[in-house]
């Protein structure tokens, strides 16, 4: 399943659950250290004096192998002693975490408390995991998405966990994204001479990539990268795979269609792949597209799209001059 | 097994896991809310970015019933998902932390974190774990225990747990006692005009009760304390009944015997509790003796050194004037 060494890097950018898949896919099909993949670090919150960064730790779960088939979050094999004593304390259990995954939370907060950035501590924790892909937060400084909801203004954590993304969301904003800048290690993955492919995977666009795009030095990163972008859409027949972005969409007055994303995502893409049960509405998109199957359901679908992304990425590369080769 | 509610209050000073023991039948045949223990703080530490308080913790665990017989320390039915997984991370494992008493580490550093001290913090959670005495940490303030050993200057857990008492001691030090102060909690109960009686339980004075008595606000408050103080001896036929308090007692060069403990507490106590089968130092010792069995193998055993210190302490009362009446 492995490609050959001689192919180049590529770089995908990420949420959590939906995107993870098809960063397990590109992990699987290539050579070790050629998959660097830009992480959303919106989400993460400080809990029980712990720093969680839930996207973080769902890509590195799933690459690991030891992610929660059922949930998509936490780790298999988890037990839960600690979240039942905590509840006997009266202590906050809103959000769940295992005793397992209590250990990466306590390893971060510790090496964040010597001083450490958040680059530097994922690298670490990454490489205890035994990846062979780098996982790079977004940005090492503080930049969290809140939601202006019919409930109010909520964090991140409180709309989507405690209350369930059931709040009508009016609008999303990245505070801290307007002098947030990228980390060093996105900047050198973004410009390196043999990036191949910039992939956006199909998470929340909204929740989960539009938190990196906010940040103005990756957006430029992006704007200069030479490798043709290509996206993914998480639409499949006019509904999301899994979590709210369908609902979010509705909310947010958007045509529930991989055309809006492909919208979205405006001239900052290069191509864009929907799902064959989407095939009519290709002609709508203005970037090139391709038709594919995006349903991820065993590991043989993700690393399927995997290679369907790279493919596309490299008849787009051939297809000279690019936006970014320009 | 209850006293009446006309008993008056009763102050404990302890350590972890031999003074519990004490402090456990004192808790039984005191009325709720009669007995206060000023306990051990200087093997408190910062692991892992976790505030951990081990005497506090062995004390408030064995009173809720939840204490594990077979170590003394942490709880029963643990588990240790938690250290298991640390130890795949690389992490530090050398002081073990259950998932269940994670727990309280982590509700503890996160009460801290938000201000409060750490008698407002063990107040909460001893509330939480349904005690019926208060539990008070000597000081808000650090006072760290310090050995000077053969293999050089020591912290107390890494010279107790991580080298488990091995190093030979030459001195031992309490850096921050100069400066701190008892608790307000503290001195409030030792000059509670209602308080019949102090005890010192059998934990090693070397180690567990002389942090407190390094405290010159904290000696000062026991030495105008109205109600007569009764020291128990940790040892019994000449060896200390578990701990290395015997060990360290040689290495400092004094006879490993009930009169070097007595003698070390000097005029501060008023009466001492030694085993039976010590009877024959009786003699030896300055302040009034009581002989009784002081094994706590069982609550029966437990409770009944427990009656016998608080007759004690009436007895030595009514002998007026006493030291603290003069």
């Amino acid at each position: 399943m492995k490609r050959t060494a001689d192919t180049g890097k590529v770089v995908a950018l990420c949420g959590g659950i939906g995107g993870a898949k098809l960063v397990l896919g590109l992990d699987r099909v290539l050579p070790a250290g050629h998959l660097s993949v830009i992480v959303n670090t919106a989400d993460d919150f400080e809990h029980l004096g712990l720093r969680i960064s839930p996207d973080i730790d769902t890509v590195a779960y799933t690459l690991a192998n030891l992610a929660n088939p059922e949930t998509g979050w936490g780790r298999r094999d988890e037990t839960w002693s600690f979240m039942e004593t905590l509840a006997d304390l009266n202590g906050e259990t809103w959000f769940q975490l295992g005793d397992r995954d209590l250990a990466l939370h306590v390893e971060r907060t510790r090496m964040l408390g010597q001083g450490q950035t958040l680059t530097e501590v994922t690298e670490t924790l990454c490489e205890r995991l035994g990846l062979a892909s780098r996982l790079l937060p977004m940005s090492d400084e503080t930049v969290s998405t809140v939601v202006e909801t019919d409930r109010g203004s909520l964090d991140f954590q409180h709309y989507f966990v405690a209350e369930r993304a059931e709040p009508v969301i009016r609008s999303i904003r990245f505070a801290g994204a307007d002098t947030a800048k990228p980390s060093p290690a996105v900047i050198d993955a973004l410009s390196s001479p043999e990036l191949t492919c910039v992939v956006l995977a199909p998470s929340n666009p909204y929740l989960s990539l539009d938190p990196l795009l906010a940040i103005e030095g990756l957006r430029e990163a992006l704007a200069k990268c030479t490798a043709p972008i290509v996206a993914v859409s998480p639409i499949v027949g006019g509904d999301a795979v899994k979590g709210p972005t369908a609902k979010i969409m509705r909310e947010l007055d958007v045509p529930v269609t991989s055309v809006s994303i492909a919208h979205h995502y405006g001239d900052l893409i290069n191509g864009f792949i929907i799902d064959q049960c989407d095939a009519k509405v290709a002609d709508e998109i203005e970037v090139p597209v391709r038709i594919t199957e995006t349903l991820m359901t065993s590991l043989e679908s993700k690393t399927a799209l995997a290679q369907a992304v790279l493919a596309f990425a490299e008849q787009l590369s051939s297809r000279a001059p690019h936006r970014g080769a320009a």
